[in-house]
């Protein structure tokens, strides 16, 4: 069951201060943070610049039991006035357009501010590796919010495969297809339908980054050239709401990617499943509590979230016995709990890196953006199989 | 979605400041409150007696980060002094053994104090009625923490039957069966397996309460009379570890509960069936969000949270879009925020009592420990159909 | 995968000749037992006596391509011509309603043809008393066609549960709970509903005796005591269309059995659940393929269908391979199969009484009738404990 | 309810008379079209040449009674010795590898015996067209066994897209992803792992052709272009152990077909989904009785079969009341009987094309073929898209 960091919560003698830009009362995404950030009693939310308009501002603040002097509606200013303070948050939560996070990120890491940001990263790669060089630079603790990789079982698929229990892996199957209805009369605002955001692509961020992001994590398994057919199937739409991807990952597997918006009928619509020589895992993050276990010739095994044969990494993540369902709020806070932990540990000087082996970093993000910015060009060059532009350097690889 | 309380939250100017009796680190149900309190950022920790081992009970509140001065080992030391601060405690938390909930609730009401009740409500019916009393004379408000009624999909179920969509309730199905594995060497100190706790018929209050209770909770149908037949299979046991209760509700249903430890191999075991003239529901814990409505002659229709077409009570307890699964300790959560605003609401001189029709109270608890004391009549019978005992006046019904 | 017989079948040089009496065009089981038949090509239908209406006889008959010597509407003409005939029938299929089952059943036996009947086994339990010895003293194979006893899948619940994999047996968990919906201007002349066939309790032999020989089946332990509440929900019938059972098996096990007509939404109804001190089996009749099993502290194992795992006896029952479901009427069409073994092998002097070990026989049918008996009983006294009536002569254990 | 073609067959005066090349005692697939063709009493086997190898051919023969005379070691010999009798076949089952199906059709073709013929249809697309000239030419009966398109779900989905209830059909999903583990020492024999049976891409005629025809089965879609990543994954193959096509069907739907044999851990394997703008489908085939119907914004419907609320070619294809599952075999038994109601009606001068239009014929065959040629080039191409090649005058439409 998982430890509630009680030793380190002790000797750092208080909770995390946040600060929030973005994520305001008319963000689904911003009240997910909340909770999950809430769940294990790690954050005190003390700052917010939760949205541009200053009514949403001063409103989402209050609903926070945030203090006056620290609602903001510009995040420079937040990041001016907080570095100044000497209760100063210590880390920011950046919940807006992927466009803005370059900015936001930049603004607060240079007041020597740690950042958990939600995904994609950034508009495009280009951004995406400029950002990563100024983490590494500047030594910052960065959480993207990759929230679904913080599922228990999740996180034992990724402990299995790297287990040796599927074998060399072969065929790697990741999808998110949602099915957002249009309605021409009342367009959709969200940036996810906006060309402004991240191009014709920005599906592959929207909702493709989750489906690469949780193969990658799982598999260990980088993506090295991608065949793209992308569509635009809604004639109101500004972008492609329809993504197949095939790729070719390292070591000789072979996948497929799926990105929709036209999935119509499904509620939300992440999955995988891995085949290796050995065996072959299935996930559906409708049902995040199963992990379906196929080996050669046996019977299916239904591993279940607080089952005593799981794996560390696993039974870490974990708060209640098995049959309570954690759901999608306490994933997300494993995220969170994990950050706190690495962040408080850093402080203390003590060691925090194996705090944040489990959970998605700046690496990461750069990851998914080759691969969208690989599939944006064989998309354009009728699907030809296109290579993803790595810059080693910036990359440091998941330990 | 759920509205989060802003506006009463804000009247009210501050979180609800909460103590806790019971429920320290060695415990599975503390952890599980503490978790379902902090979600929705509706409470304050701040006191505590959270273990009779003065250790314990220190560990426990500072992983809480609760003062110096505010960590307790008696509960009654507890009552007399938070009642003395300007800052007391709103409510307590009673996670302890059922045999002190009578003593620890009495306490803490006569200071003025709210009351957050696990489950079952105490040590035998006498109890209940007298604690009954106690909290109407002391008008206070009272959650008894039969937790999975939080689920927006058991509070769908509930609208569903009272909207007729059933027609005449017939049958009725509730089971919680366990499958506590009995270890020689190692014996379960818990009070589950304790007769002290409430007699040989303690798995009733265990885990028969919740199934006597859900299925109160959706239909609105009360228990009449009952037949028996209870088993103890574990020689080491001391107590029933097997009930099989047919039952007859007021109206004509009839109806089967089903309490056990010995259900070997489930996760947790916790499901309803409800038949009427026109349809049924089912509903099984582990897949919480779903609820199956089959209407004779139709195909099955699978029900989930965050659908447009469920009633407002689902609605009003839900926080994230469908496919988003909220698990048990959101559903937990959704009483803690209903107690939370009734609190805020009764204490700023508003309506309040809206926001307790959803949640169990104390009427509910009397009810159950009726169920159980006529059951272990009706067992000592050899299955005798036997007739709930009720005090009519104690039990105002639920509105 | 299943031996089809050939060498008995070449020994024997034909196939089975097979009469029906009863389930003619417009009956629902009649049409059943013909695919059963068919699929293993070991029985040719060549008489029938399949209405008592004429019009319905010939047209029944004609569509089977039956000589139309060999058409009839009398049960007893046919026995007597046909055990006239050189190339006479082998066997009869008794499809009629329950309460002419003993007449045509003594009719053919006493010329020495076998028997296939439909359950449930007769109108009450003297009759089946009698049916019994007569087919002992007549020594006449006899199939009582409870036809979920051929999936593979019970067969390997029986052989797992024999081989001791759940330890004890305690609780017994057996259903089959159908929706028939009444139509008060078009009402059910099914003998069903028919208070003729079997008295008040008449559903206990249309749904009960399938739960409650499928439990008895894969557990191989005899009720010794029921208490029974039955009742009438619909004010339209005649007999009791809901029947809770709580049983008490030899041995110790205690368990419930439901036979219901208002399960309103259901389409089959039919499951079984065993606990053990070991481990636990779940199967539902509506996904026949899968039998679940979970034993104490592990991950619930899917065993299905064509697994190499499975019991011989699961082994010989299957056709494909595993993932090609082979569905009600192959189970049905097992019985068929080993009961055409049978026949063959007693007819050529061969040892044959491993082919009946695994299908229903006469005396299964006796100890069912002995339950309705005895449950009829007890809810006449108010559901007091009420033994079973056994005649133990006429019982011969199943080996 | 199924109708039994009760009228047809008893003008035709007796049943379908049938011969097999093929499908012998150590055939998985011969012992599959036995039960099927069994299982309506439409058919009687009267003539084989069931293998190549005389024991064999006389083993299997025995064991379906067939006659010393009319058991055959030579197809030609049976074409021509059968065509000679007054009692000839009407009809051959072709059971062999695929590059023999050419030969055998058209060998019985000539005598004009109609023909039942195993998936995929030839060797090639070349050999493709031209049996299907011969067909043409000859105007035979053609049955294409892709057998799970006899399901009731199955066909009920083509009956709901054909009603508009999905709209404008978007995505296309279909796979049929096998898990054959490779066994060095013990080296599977089967033609689906020759190079010989059809080149490098045999896996897209063994299980991919499955996929691809049950999604044009339902949609009524055809393919235009191919885009196709193939692999070998298992070193001792010698053919590709796996195939991702990304396809663009005509009006603009895109989707995806995924053959494999490296699927390890699955029973079968085959599935599609299909997307709408209004509404999707999903069904599974290892759960054959549902089909899962979602529209936008609506609660998922599980239609299963047996309801009353299904197409008139769902009802056509049902035996038995909803809740019994009718499988695989029935499902094959749809295909068989659908064929013997043609060539009854043809032969007795009927109407007999409406028998023909929901059952797989040769010009489905020559569609598949013509994908597999596509994605053969395609993948030697490095997976540019690729053009179907057709000869429109040779494939009339499916009416």
């Amino acid at each position: 069951m998982k430890r509630m960091s009680i030793d380190l919560l002790s000797q750092f003698g208080r909770r995390v201060r946040v600060g929030l830009v973005g994520g305001g009362k008319d963000s689904v995404i911003g009240r997910t943070h909340l909770v999950a950030m809430r769940a294990d009693g790690l954050y005190d939310v003390v700052a917010g610049a939760m949205s541009v308009d200053p009514e949403v501002a001063r409103a989402s603040a209050q609903a926070e039991l945030i203090d006056e002097d620290r609602i903001y509606t510009d995040f420079r200013v937040m990041a001016e006035r907080e570095a100044a303070r000497e209760d100063r948050i210590d880390a920011v939560v950046i919940a807006t357009p992927p466009q803005l996070h370059f900015e936001v990120a930049s603004a607060f890491m240079e007041k020597g501010i740690d950042l958990i940001c939600e995904k994609p990263l950034t508009r495009d790669l280009g951004e995406a590796q400029r950002l990563n060089e100024l983490v590494q630079r500047h030594d910052r603790i960065f959480l993207l919010t990759h929230c679904y990789t913080g599922y228990p079982m999740v996180r034992e698929a990724r402990a299995l495969i790297a287990s040796g229990a599927l074998g060399k892996i072969q065929c790697i199957e990741g999808e998110l297809c949602a099915g957002f209805v249009v309605d021409p009369q009342n367009p959709d605002r969200h940036w996810r339908f906006r060309e402004s955001a991240m191009g014709k692509g920005v599906l592959l961020g929207e909702v493709g980054s989750h489906a690469h992001h949780i193969v990658s994590y799982i598999t260990g398994l980088r993506v090295e050239e991608v065949s793209a057919e992308m569509t635009t199937f809604a004639e109101e739409r500004e972008v492609y709401d329809n993504a197949y991807l095939t790729v070719r990952f390292e070591g000789g597997a072979r996948g497929r990617l799926w990105g929709s918006y036209v999935a119509v009928g499904n509620d939300h619509g992440l999955s995988f499943r891995i085949f290796g020589e050995k065996g072959s895992l299935t996930w559906v993050q409708e049902e995040p509590e199963v992990l379906w276990f196929k080996a050669a010739g046996k019977p299916a095994l239904r591993l279940a979230r607080g089952y005593n044969c799981l794996s560390p990494a696993a039974a870490a993540s974990t708060r209640f016995t098995a049959g309570h369902p954690e759901g999608y709020a306490l994933a997300f806070a494993n995220l969170y709990s994990d950050f706190a932990k690495a962040l408080m540990a850093k402080r203390l000087d003590l060691p925090y890196q194996s705090y944040l082996d489990g959970i998605p970093g700046i690496s990461d993000g750069v990851d998914t953006m080759a691969l969208i910015d690989a599939a944006v060009r064989s998309n354009d060059k009728g699907g030809a199989w296109t290579a993803l532009t790595r810059q080693e350097i910036g990359l440091p690889g998941r330990s």
